[in-house]
């Protein structure tokens, strides 16, 4: 399977595997949330970075936002079938990078002490 | 498995999920490569971006790079064990982008012609 040449892949690659979107992606897996919940959930992005990533993510068709009739009017995000099937791919890439952090940080200081 | 708050995590899956390095590491699934030939089986990857994405990946202890004693000297990458323990969340996340690619070009359409 040769990953690297199918046209579109390296382009969705790199949208999902953008670093605010696995996360996002991993934050509304729990439940659906509202935009400033999101923000406080996902560990220093920004209110511009988020909103980006959120309006990506609704044009890929990954998450619906929905306009809630509360007075005064509430939004929230939640994820789509589509998105889901993302989880475990994210999941997976998540706790490699949680179950490595250990050994690359000592690489990393390893190679800056050269 | 709260997967966001991890410190340091966020920053690993902003690098190991970044496209580049997705498709780098996939093309040396396969075997150790030359720069040149590793240029050109990731499509669209510019001089100074793979240069810059094989040293992170050398900072990390990712892949190993080899100086051969031939004349001239040859220069060779290959994916390390930690490496290589990638390879199998980034097949899953190009599978996903695969198998995904139609249905979030026919979303974008629908997002964009509102």
């Amino acid at each position: 399977m040769d990953m690297t040449s199918c046209s579109g892949v390296s382009e969705i690659l790199g949208q999902v595997g953008d670093k605010w979107t696995i996360q996002v992606v991993i934050a509304l897996l729990e439940q659906p949330r509202r935009f400033n919940d999101l923000r406080r959930s996902v560990a220093g992005i920004s209110q511009q970075m988020l909103a980006r990533t959120l309006r990506a993510l609704e044009r890929d068709g990954m998450i619906v936002r929905t306009v809630h009739a509360t007075k005064p009017p509430q939004v929230d995000y939640a994820l789509t079938d589509l998105g889901r099937s993302l989880s475990e791919p994210v999941r997976q890439l998540a706790q490699w990078a949680i179950d490595h952090r250990t050994a690359i940080r000592d690489n990393r200081e390893r190679f800056d002490a050269r």
